[in-house]
């Protein structure tokens, strides 16, 4: 049975020490006091470790059933979603005029990694439902949010995002579903939508239905597309529930993970919908979901990397096999443990360094989330939101490769159910793919991102780096060498690709697009050099003043020293990839291929 | 429903145009001539594609069934497996006095990699059998080869390994299976095994199982190991079949992928095994197998990338989602095909691009095989032994990685179990682990074969490498640009990896060690920078020539230009994170992870 210990010390490393969060100047933040951040911390983990990570292996051999339309989620998933829910989880960030607690997101996304380590198929259903609360709250009226919030808050009602179709995935401008105006103002929808993630279920007395469709008449294509509630059931005006609206569960997905969640395709055959905003606007109110589910799906990543890496590494500490070359360390056993051996420490270090390094880069997103919402900072929106395709994708990428790695680490026991290492990895791919492929994430980095306002806050990240190196140089020759001087490096590879794409991507946007790819994972790259040469800043600051956990602080430098080693060596590489441009890419002909 | 189509014409080049097989000086090769390669190619190409292909998902859907200590294979395996023996199939290669065709091991590389592609699980009953039978080949008696030989090679028999116990899989010295020496000659052996492919199924009417253990009084770790035989029903002298041995099935495991192979635990209880070859020298006998073994799983890892390429590719041209930033290219639909899109060419092209190089590298290993053991040629073979860890690990690793990018291309659709992307993905998974897991594939490169002789054999390989540099520089200034520099810098920086082990691996092997797995991947590189850069050799020279397929020979120079450009500068990374050496791995202590 594989274990999980939700990492609250390094949460709190990164919130206190490295991002000082209680002195920022963001509303709400002064009250994320150490005690208080470590009693949320502390209560999450218990419901993760103790009521959520026990039924992920259930969830995943159970899978969700179709029966009679009826969706039934694995065993126990029913009472661990009344404690979430009775625990107050499921409002922790959202708006107090709904039942919300109106914590910063910063420490939601903390919580939501330790739920996403623990059961990622089962946080899910929570996941999907503050989307759609994000949606409705942005967008929806006055009497859509009295009617619908509170209750999504509570999770009595959960939520789905409905935009995929048979035919366009990516291409929502491709859309069929259509909506027809009724009197009264409302809308009959009709179409087929799939890849529902908890579509239909047992957890929940209704489920609140977001669906892109296009009222007739529209404009062709995306900008055609509208947004609507359409509720499983109606909901009275009393808040009591009514008629079940005619929209069905097609089938459930066979997939190759989260098996714990129902993927469902939904039928809608003239369902009852209610426009949220205007018409034709669906797609900013969904892109209201869409980036912060991208910023939860990268946690996702990262966040099966690090149960995987906490397996793996119990794992490379029990297992027996083999002598250290350099002398034995386990004499009166029969063979030393996994640990001694160099290339299974390379193995955990990557895992180790990596998952860090991306908590801390996931949480600084978070802050910078918070800075833009609560302060109306929009520089720090631009920052975050050039940033945000780096998080989901680069994150999640890796986080499905360290899976692997962490997979390979048990050997044959790595490919046997169940010891729980192929769930890891099956559930992990699937953050790779959903909200958005990361292809796709490549493309808005390079092709929007990158350029917008000007190219104004991809110059304000490299500002970043260059204040922090200026800061910090200078003090300790041991640091410079260890982390700014390949933080440099790295920041300059980035900086020579943007070049790159800016003198050729005018002429040939392949020039870029061909690389997209490659920057996304250059730029990653370099982020987590940036937050680990705080962190290590940090680290050495607080060995210097004296601590009692020097065990800890030494730790987290030779981690950091560790990725800025063996990492950061790849935006040489995605550099060169880059610089080849377009024609290694475009010049075969596709049926040549 | 998935397609294969099996790359006979890719073989055809890379056996004639680049490795000119009937020209060379091997004992058998002469036959090879186009027309007999190609009639053996076609043939295996109807199997493949007709009968082993449409049972892949069946294979992984039904997966394996033990009832009452019998096992089911699933639907279908085994009418396929009567057409595998009645076609001769199964003893290709296998020696003309026990049944066999005697054909070149080259020609069998070619025709397991389609059997892989087409259906992986199913083409192991064949493989594991053809493991068995070249250990006894190779060190049993010749009554022994009598008796069990001519039934392997037809496979009325089928063969298993059985080397892993629960505690012991990589570290062989802690094996427990104990054998007791009887009157007569034979041994009483008891134990238990695990991950036992094929260990038992209903393809066979007899399994000859090939099991390690220690005789009683035997010297202590490795050197006391001794391999048997031990047949599932005992063989009289007449050759019919006897009494029941007394092994079973424990259980079958539920397993990440190959669900249509049965792996099986093992329990032998007194069970009856006769000795091949000297007592104690079980693990050489094993060797033999081994290496075999894992030339046919970095097969297995390229013919998966090459099934899932197919897939993926036809995805890419059929499916429509967005348009061509440079201009529409399908100005009829709603959208043009995926193929259009910078970055999903740059994923497809690196799928074909290693595909095609692993299998130039397979077959070239296959090649140096054939030398060495048809002509006793003790270079080839010290080459090939150094080159065994680079195509098991090597090819593996990165064959996965490409499954997971085919399956990338299909965006929601690869997550789904019914489009067939997931299985390819996680049937390779497994190769990256058996036979050896892939760090310990790095772990016999650098730490055995790399010194093998006085480093000899890398040495002859930095020397091939050379010689087709100036022989072929000068004439072409595109192809020296395209091919031999980048060639050039990848050897040289395999050439500075190498001399840095040597270097700083005496003082301390750690040195050496922590950059192992990184080795492997830089000389992989190199592998098939150097088998590129021969095949566009060979496609120039046609093209120069005149030929009538210039759009094969075109795309063949186009695709390796791809690799140079877009793979090769991997080898830089690799490099540089070898140089960091044993501190950044070894320095944590194993408590503070």
């Amino acid at each position: 049975m594989p274990v999980y210990s939700a990492p609250t010390k390094d949460m709190s490393f990164i919130l206190h020490d490295v991002l000082n969060v209680n002195n920022e100047d963001i509303a709400g933040y002064s009250d994320l006091e150490p005690d208080f951040v470590s009693a949320i911390l502390n209560e999450s983990a218990k419901i993760a470790e103790n009521v959520l990570a026990p039924l992920n292996a259930v969830g995943d051999k159970e899978g969700c059933r179709l029966e009679n339309g009826v969706v039934r989620t694995p065993t126990g998933f029913k009472n661990a979603f009344e404690q979430m829910k009775e625990g107050g989880w499921t409002g922790l960030d959202c708006d107090p005029d709904y039942g919300g607690q109106g914590m910063p997101f910063i420490l939601a996304n903390a919580v939501t990694e330790m739920f996403s380590s623990a059961n990622m198929a089962f946080s899910m259903y929570q996941g999907l439902t503050h989307g759609a609360y994000s949606a409705i709250h942005a967008h929806g009226s006055a009497a859509q949010k009295a009617q619908y919030l509170p209750k999504m808050v509570s999770c009595e009602w959960t939520g789905t995002m409905n935009l995929t179709e048979p035919h366009c995935g990516t291409d929502l401008g491709l859309m069929r579903t259509k909506a027809i105006p009724q009197e009264g103002g409302s809308y009959k929808i009709t179409g087929q939508k799939i890849f529902i993630s908890a579509g239909e279920h047992d957890l929940a007395e209704n489920i609140i239905h977001l669906v892109l469709a296009k009222i007739e008449g529209a404009p062709a294509g995306i900008k055609g597309v509208s947004l609507f509630i359409v509720p499983k059931f109606m909901v009275n005006d009393d808040g009591s529930l009514g008629q079940r609206n005619s929209l069905s569960v097609g089938k459930i997905e066979e997939k190759m993970g989260i098996h714990g969640n129902s993927t469902c395709v939904m039928n809608y055959d003239e369902a009852t919908g209610f426009l949220v905003g205007d018409e034709h606007k669906g797609m900013r109110a969904m892109f209201t979901m869409m980036n912060e589910a991208r910023l939860g799906v990268g946690v996702q990543g990262y966040a099966q990397a690090e149960v995987a890496y906490q397996n793996a590494l119990d794992y490379a500490k029990d297992r027996l096999q083999g002598r250290d070359i350099t002398g034995t360390k386990n004499p009166d056993g029969p063979a030393d443990p996994l640990i001694v051996h160099p290339d299974v420490r390379r193995n955990l270090l990557d895992q180790k360094s990596f998952v860090e390094g991306a908590r801390a880069f996931s949480l600084w997103g978070a802050y910078l989330i918070d800075r833009a919402h609560r302060n109306k900072d929009k520089d720090a929106d631009g920052l975050v939101s050039l940033l945000t395709p780096v998080i989901k994708g680069f994150l999640t990428d890796k986080g499905f490769d360290l899976c692997i790695q962490a997979q390979q680490i048990y050997g044959g026991h790595g490919y046997i159910e169940e010891w729980g290492m192929s769930q890891f990895a099956r559930d992990a791919r699937i953050a790779m793919i959903y909200e958005g492929a990361n292809g796709v994430q490549a493309l808005d980095l390079v092709g929007r991102k990158l350029a917008q306002d000007g190219g104004k806050y991809v110059l304000a990240f490299f500002g970043l780096v260059k204040s922090f190196v200026s800061e910090t140089k200078g003090q300790n020759e041991a640091f410079d060498r260890g982390f700014l001087d390949p933080l440099k490096k790295a920041s300059k590879d980035l900086q020579g690709a943007a070049t790159y794409f800016m003198q050729n991507g005018m002429k040939n946007p392949n020039h870029a697009l061909a690389g997209s790819y490659d920057f996304m994972h250059l730029f990653g790259h370099v982020c987590l050099g940036l937050v680990w040469s705080k962190m290590a800043k940090a680290a050495h600051d607080a060995l210097e003043n004296g601590t009692d956990d020097a065990a800890f602080y030494e730790t987290k430098l030779e981690t950091g020293r560790y990725y800025m080693a063996r990492h950061l060596p790849a935006t040489g590489m995605h550099l060169a990839r880059i610089e080849t441009g377009a024609d290694p890419v475009m010049t075969l002909k596709a049926a040549n291929f």
